[in-house]
C-alpha cells in the first residue's frame, strides 16, 4: 500500500516520495485525494518560496484545493462516514481563543491550514485531517467540483466582507479563478449587474461564456458600480477601480496585492465615502458553496482547463502563468 | 378615445365606466395599463370593504401590480421617455418627511397608494402616475411579467427585513403568489435550501416546478431553519413555524394575518433567541426585480394561470379563492 | 476548613450544609464567592419550581449573579491568578458545536449554567469554575458591583438585540433591577432619551434618581420611541409599548413572559414595521460592563437595597416580591 | 439695522462688509448668527483657496459651525420658531436624488453646504438657511457648545462609520478638535477603552482631563484596539495605527490626508482582515449630538481655547496653527 506525495524539496522542484500510511486521531479522518486544484499561492511558494510572512523553510507539499474520499475515522468522529466522498475546508482552528469564540475561527492565530508552511498540504494519496473540516458532497457532484468549493469559498467570503447587498451591482477586476468564481457568487448571491475586467481575452471569453458583462482592463467603461471584488492583484488597480464605485461603495481586497503598500487616492474617494475591507480567506461558506454548485446556481466546471497526475504536479505549479489558454489546473493524486 | 376603468362601486360590485383622459403634472407619466395582476388585498377590498384602517367608503379603483407604455410625460421627467414599456412601483412617497429622509420612503406617513382608499388604482386604460415611480422593463420582458416584479418586490422585501444571509436554511409557509415569489427571491438572494409549505397539492406542485422542496402543512417535517417567511397568514402558523427555526433564527410576518393579535408561545421561543420582522410592502426593489426576471434567475411567468379583460374584472377578483386550480390573475385594461 | 452552602433541599426550603473543599480542574478556578446577587429566577425556583422546560427534581445551589476572589487555578489556567478579584460570567459553553463556532456561545446546547437545573450555583463558601469564565476586576469596584455586572450583561445584551443605535429614544417597561439596567446600558451606549416605566413608586424614585424620565404603567405618555426593552414579563405590555414604537421600530423582550404565549396585535404594529427580537442572556458583555461601571458611566450600587449572610438566603430569596421598598438583595457566603 | 460679514476677498485677507437684510424663503429661516467656530477647512481656504475639488474663486463668507437665534422665518416652516435657540446643520441637501431618497442625504450630489465653495458660511449678522437644518437647543446649552455639536457630528459619524461596537478599545490618532471630540463620541457610544495619540503635549493634557488615556505619537504603545478613528491627517499615521488593531479591526479615515495618496501595507493588514471606512462629513447626527451634550455625557466646552469678535476673524483663522496652546477658537459674529 503506497502513499506518494508531491513533495517540494527546493525551488522549483517536485519530487514524489512515499510517506507512511496515515492513522488518523480521534477527531480525524484520512482522505483519499482525489482532485486537488492549483492555487497561485501554490505557485508563489514554488517559485519564490514564500507569502509574506509564511517562508517555505524545508520540504513542503503543496496543494490546498481539496477533494476525496473518507477511507478511515478516528473514534469521536460523527459528521462523516467511510465511503463519504467529501470537500475538505483546508483550515483547522483551534476553537478556544478570542477569534475562534466570537465566530472568526478563520482568523485563529493558531490556525493550521494546508499547503501553509510549515504544514503539508494535499499533494498525496492519503491525508489525515480534522473531521470536523470535511463536508460531504452529492453524487452527482464531482471531485473536480468539490475541489473548487476553496476558491468558490474566497469568492463568496469577499461578497460577504464587502457588505453585497441584493441588487448591487458589481464590478470585478480579475478574470483569473479568483475572480470568476467570486463574480459567480456575487450573482448567486442577488448581484444587480455583475462586469468582469481583465487583460487577458481568452479570459474574458470564457467569463462571456459565464453570463457575465466583460471589459478589457485597458478600456475601462463608466461609473456606476457599488461594489468592487479587486481579484487581480495588479498595481494601482484597486483605487482606480475604487474611483469607479458610487456613493457609499464598497470594495474588497481579494486578490493578493503584489505591491508593498497600495495607494489610495483618498481626495477623490473620500467624498464618496468609501469602504475598503480587507479579506483572508474565509468563515463557514462550505454548505453554501455545496448548495450553490449542487442546485446548479453556479457552474464551477468550465474553469477546469488542464488536469495532471501527480507526477506531472511541476508541470501543473507552472502553468497558472499561461493566462491566454489556462485558468484553472487540476492534479489527481491517484493517477 | 375612451378610458374605461373597472370601479367598485359597492361591495361586489364593479362597474366599467369611461374617466376623462388623464393628463400629467410636471413630474408625471401618463401611463397606457397593459396588465394588472390581481392580490389579495384587491379581493379583500372587494369582498369585505376594509383591510385594517384602510376602510372603502365610495367608488374605488382597484390594482396595483401593474405594467404598462408610457404614453405622456410632464415637463420635468427625465427617467422615462414616451414609448418606454414600464414597470409600476405604486407608491409615491413625499420625499420629505423623516422616513423619507431616512431611506424608508415606503413607512411615509403620506405615502400615495395605487388601490388603497382613498386612491384609485390600475384598472383603467391609462392611469398618471409620479413619474419617478417607473422603471423601463426589457423588450424580452413581457408585460405580465413586468406586473408580477410587485408581489416578487414584497418576496424580495421580506428576505431583506429577515435579514437573510446566503446560505440560510428557508422556510416558506404558503404557496400563493406571494409565498412562491419570496421562496423565489430567497433562492435568488443566496439561500441554501428553500423549503415551501401549503395545504394545496396544486400548488405545492407548482413549487415543486419552480425547484423548491416541499411540505404539506399538515404533515410538517424536521426542524432545523435559520429563516422563515410566513406567507400564508393562517391563525397559528406563525408561532409553529417558528418553533422549526434553529438558534438565531429569523421570521419575517409577510402574509397578513387573518387573526386580531397572533399568539407567540415565547418560552419555546425564547431559548433559541429569535427574531421576528413585521413588514410592509417594500422599499427601492424595482431595480433588483427587473435584473432578476431579465437575467433569467427568476421566473415569474407560471405563477399566472388566468387572464382576464378589464370587463371579466369581478371574475379576476374572485378566482383567488379558487387554491386548488389558480395562484395569479392577471387583468388586462386594453382588451 | 468549611465550605457552606445553601441548598435547596424542596420547595421553598434552603438547608445550610457543608460541601467537600473544591478541586480545580486543569481549566478551573475555584473561586471565593463574596457577593451572590438574587435574581428572579433563583426566586421562581425557590417557589415553584421550574421555569419552562428547566425543572428542579432534586436538590439544588441556587444564585448566578456571582463576584468572588480567586483562591486556587488548574494547571492550564493562565487569564487569571490566585488573588485576583474577579465577576463570574455563569455559563460555560461547549467551544465545540455549531453555535459555539459562530459566535453564539450562549445558544449553545450544551451550556452549563450555575443554579439551572440540574447545575448547582454560587450560594456556597468556595465553588470551581472553568477560569475562562472569569474576569479580573478592579480594585476600586466591590464585590456588590461584581455581581450585578451579570443582571448588567442582560440590559447590555437586550441593548444588542434591539438592535439599539446611538441617538435612540428607548422606553423601558418595568423598573426592577433588569429594567434599570437595561436602561443604564442603553444610555451608556448612546442612547438619545431614556423612559422608564413601572407601577411601583418605589422603584420610579430610583429611576429619576438615576437620571431617566420616568412615567407610571397605569399612565402612559405619548409615542415616539424607536427601541422598546421589555422588562417587565408583564402581561399585555409588550403589545402596548410596541405600539408606541416609530416606524422600523424595534423591540426586545428582556423580561420573562408571565403569560403562556404573548397576544401581538399584529394589524396594527405592521404598518410601522417594527421588529421584535427574543433575547437569552448575554454574549461577551463582561469587558464592556466591568468597564462601564469602573469608568463610572453606569452606577450600579444604588439597586442594592439589601443584605443578607448565607443563613438568610430564604429571606433573600422572597424579598423580591417587596416591591415597593426593594431592588436588588445580594448574599454574602462568607458571612 | 446692519448685517455685517467677514468676507474673505482673496488669500489672507478677511474684509468686514455691509451686506443686504436677508429674508426667508417659504422653507427657509433667518438666523442672528451667536458663535461661529472655526475648523480646519476655514483656514484651508484662508490660505491655501482650496481644498481637492473646491476652489476659493471669488469673495467668499467662511464659518460653518454655527449657533444662532431664530429671527425670522418663512411662510411653510413648522420645526422652529423665531426667538427658538438653534444649532445650524450646515448641509442641504435635494431631498430628492438616489441618495437622499436612500437615506444618505450627505452625500447627495447637489449638496449646499456652508462656507464651501461657491457657497458662502455664517461669519456674518444674520444668514438665511433652510429651516430644517436648525435644531432648537436648551436654554442650558451656550451658543459656542451649539456650535461645537458641527465636529461633534463629525465625531459621532466616524463612530458610525467605523461601525463603533459597545466594548470596542478605540484608538484616536490626533487631538486637535475634531480627534477630542470624535473620542468623547466613541466613549458617549459604549467605547471600552478610549486612547488619544498626539505629538502635542498640551492637547494630550487636554485629552487627559477629558478622561483619556493618551500617548506621544512618537512613542506608541502597543496593540490591541478593535478600532482606529484616524483624526490627525498626517502622512504615515494611518498605515502605523491600522497595523495596531486586532483581528477583524475596523478604521475610519476622518481628518483630511495631507497626502496625495496614502499608502496602506496590505501584506500586513490583510492578515487581521480589517476594513477601512472613508467619511465625508456626518447624517443626521444633531439630535443625538444634542442630546449628549444636553445630558451631560459629553463636555464639549473645554475645547474652546479663545473667542474672537467679527472683525477679528482673521486672527481666529490663523490660530489653529498654535498647537501648543489652542485648541478651538469661536467668532462671535454679534460682537
Amino acid at each position: 500500500m503506497s502513499n506518494r506525495a508531491a513533495v517540494m524539496t527546493q525551488l522549483e522542484e517536485i519530487v514524489v516520495e512515499d510517506r507512511p500510511e496515515p492513522e488518523p486521531g480521534p477527531h480525524e479522518a484520512v482522505v483519499r485525494v482525489e482532485a486537488v486544484g492549483v492555487c497561485g499561492s501554490d505557485t508563489a511558494y514554488y517559485k519564490v518560496g514564500r507569502i509574506g510572512d509564511y517562508v517555505v523553510d524545508g520540504p513542503i507539499i503543496l496543494g490546498h484545493e481539496v477533494a476525496g474520499q473518507v477511507v478511515k475515522v478516528g473514534p469521536d468522529v460523527t459528521n462523516v462516514a467511510v465511503g463519504d466522498r467529501v470537500a475538505v475546508e483546508p483550515g483547522t482552528p483551534c476553537r478556544n481563543c478570542r477569534e475562534c469564540m466570537a465566530g472568526r475561527y478563520h482568523l485563529c492565530p493558531d490556525l493550521v491550514f494546508l499547503a501553509t508552511p510549515p504544514y503539508d498540504g494535499a499533494l498525496i494519496e492519503k491525508m489525515t485531517i480534522d473531521a470536523r473540516n470535511l463536508y460531504p458532497i452529492p453524487d452527482e457532484m464531482t471531485y473536480e467540483e468539490g475541489a473548487l468549493l476553496e476558491p468558490l469559498s474566497v469568492g463568496i467570503w469577499g461578497c460577504k466582507r464587502a457588505g453585497l447587498e441584493a441588487g448591487d451591482d458589481v464590478l470585478v477586476t480579475g478574470a483569473g479563478p479568483v475572480g470568476l468564481l467570486a463574480a459567480a457568487a456575487a450573482r448567486a448571491l442577488g448581484a444587480g449587474s455583475v462586469t468582469v475586467t481583465d487583460p487577458a481575452e481568452f479570459r474574458l471569453e470564457l467569463a462571456r461564456g459565464m453570463g457575465f458583462r466583460t471589459e478589457r482592463s485597458d478600456s475601462p467603461g463608466g461609473d456606476g458600480f457599488d461594489v468592487l471584488l479587486e481579484c487581480s492583484g495588479a498595481p494601482g488597480v484597486l483605487g482606480q477601480a475604487m474611483a469607479r464605485l458610487r456613493p457609499a461603495g464598497r470594495a474588497a481586497m481579494i486578490g493578493m496585492s503584489k505591491e508593498q503598500a497600495i495607494g489610495l487616492p483618498l481626495s477623490q474617494l473620500n467624498v464618496n465615502e468609501l469602504t475598503l475591507s480587507l479579506v483572508n480567506r474565509y468563515n463557514h461558506t462550505w454548505p453554501l458553496a455545496i448548495e450553490l454548485v449542487a442546485s446548479g446556481r453556479i457552474d464551477v466546471a468550465p474553469l477546469v482547463t488542464h488536469h495532471f497526475p501527480l507526477s506531472k504536479s511541476a508541470d501543473a505549479l507552472t502553468l497558472a502563468s499561461r493566462v491566454t489558454d489556462s485558468v484553472k489546473a487540476v492534479i489527481h493524486p491517484q493517477i
